[in-house]
């Protein structure tokens, strides 16, 4: 790493600090964007950033639902056989963040209005957005204004903001224009009407649109409730989106709707005398589908509507406290004697719950639902970095996720056939499983995806012991995956040695592209190969009749294990003698050095300033590649390789990619680099929190929040499992007094607490919980507890 | 090479043997886009496609002038850094071929037509296409259609067609429409509009355009002439066309005239007793420029044809035999003993006239004016391919193509510069000198074609001695080729040993790329560096007052001549000392050899149907690369060496480009191959007369055609110029009584002629010819003659 390390923290001045809430105290409209999305709020399905209810200036008026998307046929300047076809892009919703205010008839613009008082607290506990101010109208009256957002993770389909308008000082006419916008057509610059696809130079931003996405298919203005029906021209995917009210007045008020195909609006005409308040309570519903007409969708939302204004706001409120309350109690990580980091961390574990809660059926996007970066598209870090936080403490979570991986078989299928192999290969990126990565040396060729779902999957089967899945969805993913790296690579035979080599792929790492033997790819494939084998052993000693079907389905046999075996042992892992490292591929160190003496701060990343071929040509890296292999596959090294690594790669790894800071901070942890395992763990904590990437505008890096908690719990705890048992190897780098978290395992509950040179983990639940420790097994019962000391 | 051998000849029965012309003696509708292209005239600045006079059905309706181009921001899937951004497409000009007959009202259409006669030839020494037709009019009346159609070698900016209808049985109501149609906007299935660019899948067909390209500018009806002019919509080009009727009639006729912006049209009537004839001569003119306005070509176009007019269709016709017998008498190859090679032959060498004849300062696209295939652009094809054929036959020519690469230096350096190299990296792709290539991997990182131009620099001075040319505009081209190799490459010590290494670049064979240390690129980067820094040291011997100079303008230094030496003596050049064999590149070896046994013929070309990664993870060469390299640089590999490498890269060319078979037959006569060489040479000679890539109807391949011209000069006669001195090492592999063929050379002029075993070469012109023979000098005056024997 180049850059200079320093110390993190936010600036606590506007941001002070709370263990519980991200609070801002004074409004700005010069970084927008970042606190847009620093304030979501979201539940895996619905996710709407942090617009001001007053809408007008904004880095994005975002209201994203997850797997809602249009496609598009991706347009390649030069084509050649097997390029992704069909793009996919997230759509971006009708806004209903959206009640204005008039006092007098003067509007209320947050940009413009003299503030007596303004505080935006975000509350983890609670799960609400609320914003508190104090406005002195251009004539001089002094009014308060409350509102509070909020996405319920206890009803998946719901939202629900409040607005009270309070009269301080002096009578007046209120006005409030609660709306709901589609916005596609023009209004928000985000969308540019037949701007082109993809012109942006920064790749990672959502491609345009050049067409109108959203099919108007319905207005509805029923009782109380208003709903809007549209379908995605191309992929035909429709939505609803209604609102109703629930007003609280002191005198009488009048109400006036308005239904348009893009527009609907309802009015709200009020007196209020001197400390009178005027509250709305608007509840909003979003449904969403492939295949089901919108007038059904509209049908949904009206009952979504119905029984939350039966339930009413403060039933509502408490349904989302007591969820994540829930979520605290699995997912909590605690600190004592840092405050700022304690939230900072709650901060990014609860991204993780808004990125994850009710996502259910979908993938989980680079950016959560929390923009439309990267196009809203799922990649391999949902696997290698947010599962195994998901398989410890929300193992249903994590079974949905790679059920959503096995549902995507018979398109990744296809995909190999198209690639000219055999079994699957997972997409790159995609939303409804196909490949719609346009690039292919920084996409399709990242092949290792397979190996990464894979992975996810032992993890989860560690976690839980769900041999159920193992072996029926599991198995089919461990086939194909397994039987795609055996055929993609082939044997060759150097100096009487014969090896297995895979050619051509690009790894983690996208500073070089389609290389031959990637380090990372290898030992990954290589566990997916001997995974996948020993998989289909143990289902056929323990349930022959699935193993059976299996063979049956899928044509397996004790032949094609026996290929697995041979493809696995004899799998090639590139390292050089002379300088004891591992290279990150065959050819890696027959590179260039690249000059990082002579590079400028502001040519980072360089992905923005470099054409390919010239960063393809050097020894940098984008990401920590082989590091992530020493992380993942942490048994098969000894202390002594992963430092030699270490000290090869971190010298040059840019950290360019977001994924790179939690792998560095964990595996320096492991070799006791503590002064750098500390701050590559705060580059991570705070990549968001102070926007270290420049584009924290652009959504939450939600595989760096996940790797917030893996820094900690892989990183300093030092957590093992090896499946038939756990173990810890604490290395805490950071002056905190203590740090605990619980862990879910397989039926029982630990509590670990991390302290300086010890940790100690507290079964809480759980019976014959078999622990690792100095070699040998140690079985204990809830209420024992086990300590292990640093090394 | 894979596909099966074979022998080679045209379909004699429809396509008569003629050693001078190409003859089509039955008219087909099943291959008209081969016909199409086979029958182009052309003089390397206006091409016209073989289309029948009276349109309807056709592959391309193709009139293209050389240069002639719109832009277009590419639009890239996946955006990056550096990526060309301007497109540019060679446009199908307004056509001007139309002639419409009908006879007493009845259309007179080719498809449909009841044809008693039936003949088109060519002919390669009147540089006329001309048609003879009897048609029975469905009325039964018998009418003798005589059709001429030139492009003017003398007169670059005219074309003229002659039509003649005569009556053979009866009287007939002659009605002749002669039309200049603008069919960008829809008439024409080529030009879809608001089709996307870059939608078909074969890269090598030409983008369609979004927009309307043409802007109507003029339209002109002044005395005799109409005229059209338009500006290019983004480029803004502008281009005026125009035409005038000469009639001779035998009674009165009355001629009507229509001008719209795309649509103009002459509509000539009369009445013809039997065995009376009408004929009309329609000369046309075409101006184009970059800048000036419509209304100045439109009165260029008036002159044009105005001194046409004056000249007469004889005094054409006769100037364009008379231009054709200077370019036969320097450029034509004669067999003795096989009339069908001759002829096939001739119709390769012509298309080299009709490709550069009046290219003047332009380049020479890949297709020449024949069609828009690769959009028309210029590649490094014109330096290896064709260059060396003009500069020994027509080397003022081979200068100007030089010159225009000179004149592209600006761009080049500002290439370079975005590729964060220094000295100038010249486009892979290319009308107007910025780099059009949207896929980097076989496009800019084609760096080789920097010493492609390096090579045909040397090529041309050895052909010329012109020291004048090269110390000028060559020395620019040398220093700033040479320092971009210098600053792409770098030194690094294994084993003690330093080398110069290039990496991340593709060679000539696409199908590898981003490779490291392309044995094809670092041979010629080799050259380039150690050519310029002779050059330069040279002009400082001779010239040291330009030597200054340059040094001044361009910074060059002693020191910075002593880095393109050491780079070059210690350039890497791989090399497997276990096979004996030259990599095509570092790592070329480790992959995976191509499975031909179980890829059916109908998968080839490979490019057409394996994803790229599939391509690129396999020894399978689309043309010979590490081969290529041998012929270039044939002094600095023995025979053995070349047969090695020969014998390991042959059975894995597909030939799939159409640049391959050419070289491969150069290197498989001199190491002795000649039944292979026969072969391949034949393959070359038919690939477009028997459309052997499939793709004749996308434009003639015309640095195919040029290497007809290199097997048999360079592969035959085994013709070698060292500059001082030339020698030959004669392998004739067919079974020809003899060859003979004419070479310009430095103010000499030489016969040569092969026989069966040795080869006579006759000084015609020039004293003290310096031959090398044995190991000595011999000099030779006009006169004169050397003998060589085969080996």
């Amino acid at each position: 790493m180049n850059h200079p390390l320093k110390n993190y923290g936010m600036d606590t001045y506007r941001f002070p600090v709370d263990p519980w809430k991200i609070i801002e105290n004074s409004f700005s409209n010069s970084d927008y964007g970042k606190t847009e999305t620093l304030f979501t709020v979201a539940n895996g399905y619905i996710g709407m950033r942090a617009n001001p209810e007053e809408g007008r200036e904004a880095h994005t008026h975002g209201t994203f639902i997850n797997g809602f998307h249009e496609t598009w046929r991706i347009k390649h300047a030069e084509e050649a056989f097997g390029y992704a076809k069909i793009g996919q892009t997230i759509v971006n919703v009708p806004d209903a963040k959206l009640i204005k205010l008039y006092v007098d008839d003067e509007p209320f613009l947050l940009s413009h209005a003299d503030l007596d008082e303004y505080e935006r607290v975000l509350d983890f506990r609670s799960g609400v957005l609320s914003r508190n101010i104090e406005w002195r109208t251009p004539a001089g009256r002094r009014i308060s204004i409350k509102s509070q957002r909020m996405v319920s993770f206890e009803h998946r389909h719901l939202a629900m903001m409040t607005y009270e308008v309070r009269t301080l000082d002096h009578k007046a006419s209120i006005v409030i224009s609660s709306q709901l916008l589609n916005r596609q057509d023009g209004e928000d610059e985000y969308y540019v009407p037949s701007a082109a696809l993809g012109e942006g130079t920064d790749p990672r931003k959502a491609s345009r649109f050049d067409h109108r996405v959203l099919e108007p298919r319905l207005q509805r203005h029923e009782k109380d409730d208003i709903i809007l029906g549209y379908r995605c021209n191309n992929s035909k995917m429709t939505i609803a989106c209604g609102y109703r009210h629930l007003v609280a007045a002191p005198s009488e008020y009048k109400i006036e709707n308005m239904v348009n195909k893009d527009y609907a609006k309802s009015v709200i005409k009020v007196q209020l005398e001197k400390g009178q308040s005027l509250k709305i309570v608007k509840l909003v519903a979003y449904h969403t589908s492939t295949g089901v007409p919108a007038e059904e969708l509209a049908d949904r939302c009206q009952r979504t509507l119905e029984c939350a204004s039966a339930d009413g706001s403060k039933k509502l409120f408490d349904g989302q406290k007591q969820w994540l309350a829930e979520f605290w109690e699995n997912s909590d990580i605690e600190i004592d004697g840092d405050l700022q980091s304690q939230q900072a961390i709650r901060w990014n574990l609860f991204q993780l719950a808004q990125a994850t809660g009710r996502a259910q059926e979908n993938g989980i996007a680079a950016k959560g639902v929390t923009s439309s970066a990267y196009e809203g598209h799922y990649f391999w870090d949902t696997e290698i970095y947010l599962l195994p936080f998901l398989a410890y403490t929300n193992p249903e979570m994590a079974r949905k996720l790679l059920r959503f991986r096995w549902q995507m078989l018979p398109s990744a299928r296809e995909r190999a056939k198209e690639l000219n192999q055999k079994g699957a290969l997972y997409p790159w990126r995609t939303i409804n499983g196909q490949e719609a990565s346009a690039y292919y040396a920084a996409g399709t060729a990242q092949y290792h995806i397979n190996a990464a779902i894979a992975y996810a999957l032992k993890k989860y089967y560690n976690a839980t012991g769900d041999f159920d899945f193992l072996s029926k969805e599991g198995a089919h993913i461990l086939i194909e995956t397994a039987r795609l790296w055996e055929d993609l690579g082939f044997f060759s035979e150097e100096q009487g040695k014969t090896s297995f080599h895979i050619h051509r792929v690009t790894g983690p790492d996208e500073y070089t592209t389609v290389v031959n033997d990637n380090f990372y790819t290898n030992v990954m494939a290589r566990f997916n190969l001997d995974y996948a084998m020993k998989t289909m052993q143990s289902i056929k000693e323990k349930k022959p009749e699935i193993y059976e079907a299996l063979c049956r389905e899928t044509g397996l046999s004790s032949e094609e294990l026996e290929k697995w075996r041979k493809a696995s042992e004899l799998m090639y892992l590139p390292y050089d003698e002379k300088r004891k490292i591992h290279p990150q591929d065959a050819n890696f160190l027959d590179l260039e050095p690249w000059n990082f003496k002579d590079t400028p701060q502001e040519k980072f990343p360089l992905l923005l300033h470099y054409h390919p071929l010239v960063i393809y040509r050097h020894q940098v890296l984008k990401q920590a590649d082989v590091v992530l292999a020493l992380f993942l596959h942490g048994e098969m090294f000894s202390i002594e390789e992963k430092r030699r690594d270490f000290d090869f790669y971190d010298p040059i790894t840019t950290g360019d990619s977001s994924l790179s800071v939690c792998v560095q901070s964990i595996v320096a942890a492991q070799i006791g680099y503590k002064e750098l395992a500390a701050q590559y763990f705060q580059r991570a904590l705070y990549l968001d929190l102070m926007d270290l990437h420049g584009n924290t505008a652009d959504g939450v890096h939600v595989a760096s929040a996940a790797g917030v908690w893996a820094v900690i719990v892989y990183g300093f705890a030092g957590f093992v499992d090896k499946g038939e048992s756990i173990y810890f190897i604490p290395k805490l780098p950071l002056d905190w007094k203590s740090v605990s978290f619980k862990l879910k395992r397989n039926k029982s509950l630990l509590q670990v607490n991390l302290e300086k040179n010890r940790c100690t983990v507290l079964v809480l639940k759980g019976t014959d919980v078999c622990f690792e420790k100095e070699g040998k097994s140690v079985f204990l019962n809830s209420g024992e507890n086990i300590v292990y000391q640093e090394t």
